[in-house]
């Protein structure tokens, strides 16, 4: 009798119809998945399964047999650190999941941001009806967009729509122009791109690369007035500069979804910085149901690729961090 | 030696670069243009103009000499009272300025709306640290927008970006489809289009015609947990209804830039309304330059065609109402 070949899913955002059609397909190719909603409930079948689909670190510690580790997330920072993925087990994220929802995110806050709505919505709140004078927008303003991977081209593609003068990318090689961004520059002549920025949207990973892209000279960069909103990491971006960047007014407002450390403390100094929006890192997660069918979705595809011993498609290198 | 020909404009808002180019035009055409930011400060010279640029209603009952009449907002009906503009004085509006700045609004409030970021502020306000778990999205999305002029075109181009499942419009002959709906249904069968709206945007003029044209009996045709966003005017929409439904949870979450009675008083029920969003009708108006400009551009526009006894681009029927 053939040995059952195991799946541990480690994914309450699951929904229960995606969890069936799931089961269903992976029975079909002779996997069994079992669903959990804590790493604690599915520690035990970890230790005996050969894929594990979720973000889970102690199953994956546990999980002696596994040859595949499928992360629902996009970010993979978390599992880079030496040891923590034992060599030769596959490892997939599900970049390409989130982009709909962070790229809503990202037009929300900017607009948010540009037509000064904190303070509308404060007075509002008072019921004291008092319009603002003065609201910036994103008609005819250049926007750079730092990452062109899919959260950067598909917030380039709806930002686009707002009729901005220029849309201008920036990543690691430079390339990556076409339908999304007017131009690219690699990150090595980011100085060229940031003078530009009236709006810098930031989409990038954790990686030792980015860490700190936006330093405190890089900041001094942007022109006056211009607004950042970072989407991707905490550590790329210099947070004290910042609030000092919106305390003096040489930036016209902020919004930061990731940060250093997450949660924030209570007695975190961002907080107090004014024109900064904050959000709990939760931009792009489970929380719409487009993402969570893609990331199914992508799983799905993947472990058809796997039980039929091909190259997998959402393949990521913890070396290089995506 | 000719008599000076006077333009009385009543425009605070407008930008000293704006001013010193249409002084300039103007004069260029043998006109002298008067700049004031009250109606008061301009009595005097309005008596005496032939044209008058601005919201001055006051001005206008004084113009004995007026042949032109120009509004510098999109809606007329405030000067549709029969007697308010003399007989024979040509009106013009600047429909077609405000398309962009009221887009962004509606993209804003929409995406606040689905992503319920109302209780993500709120907490976050309180330095308390939580997700939302579950939000909507404009993908995959039925939006219908009623009304598909200026306003109704850009707001639908704007949303396409974000992948909808469908945009349709509905107006007032049902013609208008083309790039921004794909398909329109006349105002007649606005019945055939409301149970699509998982998202209804209406940028409806305020006539006779579009008055409660959200009445408690189509309201009841929109989709279970729809979301209703209104730019146009306050008259178009039962507010009663309206909030009824989003108490009894039948509608998801709504946004008012326009109400009935303007500025809401501080003990209107609205206030009070659960999941419903209220800006003090500040979605278009001159808070943003590219508005200013294109407000200007129109004025000049028909100067110059006034000028040249050609017909004015911009001529309203307010007998019709827009």
């Amino acid at each position: 009798m053939e040995k059952r070949r195991w799946i541990a899913a480690v994914t309450p955002w699951m929904d229960a119809d995606l969890k069936e059609l799931l089961s269903g397909r992976a029975q079909e190719m002779g996997f069994e998945i079992r669903w959990f909603e804590t790493e604690e409930e599915a520690l035990e079948t970890a230790a005996e399964c050969e894929v594990l689909y979720g973000m889970a670190p102690k199953c994956l510690a546990a999980a002696k047999r596994l040859r595949w580790f499928c992360i629902p997330f996009a970010g993979v920072d978390r599992f880079t650190a030496p040891g923590l993925v034992p060599e030769g087990v596959l490892v997939t994220n599900s970049a390409g999941a989130y982009g709909p929802a962070i790229a809503e995110h990202v037009v929300m806050v900017s607009l948010m941001l540009l037509r000064r709505e904190d303070r509308v919505f404060r007075r509002m709140e008072k019921r004291f009806w008092q319009k603002e004078k003065s609201m910036d927008s994103l008609e005819g303003r250049s926007i750079v967009v730092a990452g062109t991977g899919d959260l950067g081209r598909t917030c380039a593609g709806r930002l686009r729509a707002f009729g901005p003068r220029a849309v201008i990318g920036i990543s690691r090689s430079g390339r990556g122009a076409g339908q999304a961004f007017d131009r690219v520059y690699p990150v090595s002549e980011a100085e060229k791109a940031l003078p530009e920025a009236e709006l810098l949207v930031m989409t990038l990973p954790g990686t030792a690369e980015t860490e700190n892209f936006l330093s405190e000279e890089r900041m001094a960069l942007l022109p006056r007035g211009a607004y950042v909103v970072n989407v991707g990491r905490g550590r790329s971006l210099d947070e004290k500069a910042l609030a000092a960047r919106l305390r003096d007014g040489r930036l016209a407002g902020a919004a930061l979804d990731v940060m250093r450390h997450e949660p924030l403390e209570a007695d975190d100094p961002l907080w107090e910085v004014p024109n900064l929006l904050l959000t709990p890192h939760c931009a792009g997660d489970m929380t719409v149901r487009g993402t969570r069918e893609r990331c199914a979705h992508f799983f799905l595809e993947d472990l058809d690729n796997y039980a039929h011993q091909r190259n997998l498609r959402h393949l990521v290198s913890l070396e290089r961090g995506y």
